[in-house]
């Protein structure tokens, strides 16, 4: 129930030549609050609940846990959603002995791509590949419930 | 995924005598606000996860959805709860072709007792048994989500 992650900004798109999946999601937030995120999301034909914790001082772990749901379900979940819902589409990329999953946001986030890479440990090491940016890991305001209530395209 | 409901008082106990079932339920809130609530349960042996969306003006009609889940995911995810854990025994009652859900609650809600049934249709008729006192649908201070964030035992 515990996941360990990294978060960066990328800055260009060459990573969508590496890809070797791509798909679009789309979720909403029952609760945005970051001690206890709800998520509801559907990803490609299936749908998800998420309920999310609080996360350690870094925000590197943070307890997750996850059941599939129907995406018919997850369509009328979103209905009771929190205004904001997040669309995006995700590429799955291989580098090295580690999956980044780059999420390239639509509509009130266009403009932001963020990468996560996620790790069996705090320390683990990982190769970086050259579209990596910036760190982000643990600023809220990344948080996709975060990015529901302040999208990215009000951020300047 | 839509539950029509009336709720009511119980001011004696004499419905104790005449239940068929009585079971100990624990829950907790994700999220407490009216239009959005997600509830943890331990019923029993069984966990559940519910959300419930906004009800209708007189409050006897509103959206529910539920999924059950293992009582061990259920006690993970009841420590992310709000604080304000409802304790509570339900009793089911037999009552004409109507089943009651009557909940005797404990710990900071003690001394309130509420009894529930579920309807077909909002006019559908039901018999009253002697112990049903005054009703409260609609009353959000009633709902358990407001009495995890507003206990009983602060009423007065």
């Amino acid at each position: 129930m515990l996941e360990i992650e990294r978060k960066f900004l990328v800055t260009t798109d060459a990573f969508k030549q590496a890809a070797f999946k791509q798909t679009r999601i789309v979720q909403g937030f029952l609760n945005t609050h970051p001690e206890r995120t709800v998520r509801v999301r559907i990803k490609g034909d299936l749908g998800f609940l998420t309920v999310k914790g609080i996360s350690n001082k870094a925000g590197t772990i943070r307890s997750e846990w996850e059941t599939e749901i129907s995406a018919e379900d997850a369509e009328q979940l979103l209905n009771l959603c929190e205004p904001g819902i997040i669309d995006k589409t995700r590429y799955e990329i291989k580098v090295g002995n580690h999956i980044f999953e780059v999420d390239e946001f639509l509509g009130e986030n266009e403009g932001l791509i963020v990468a996560e890479v996620e790790l069996k440990s705090e320390d683990e090491a990982f190769e970086k590949p050259s579209w990596l940016g910036k760190e982000v890991t643990g600023e809220l305001k990344y948080y996709n419930s975060q990015l529901s209530l302040n999208p990215f395209k009000n951020w300047k």
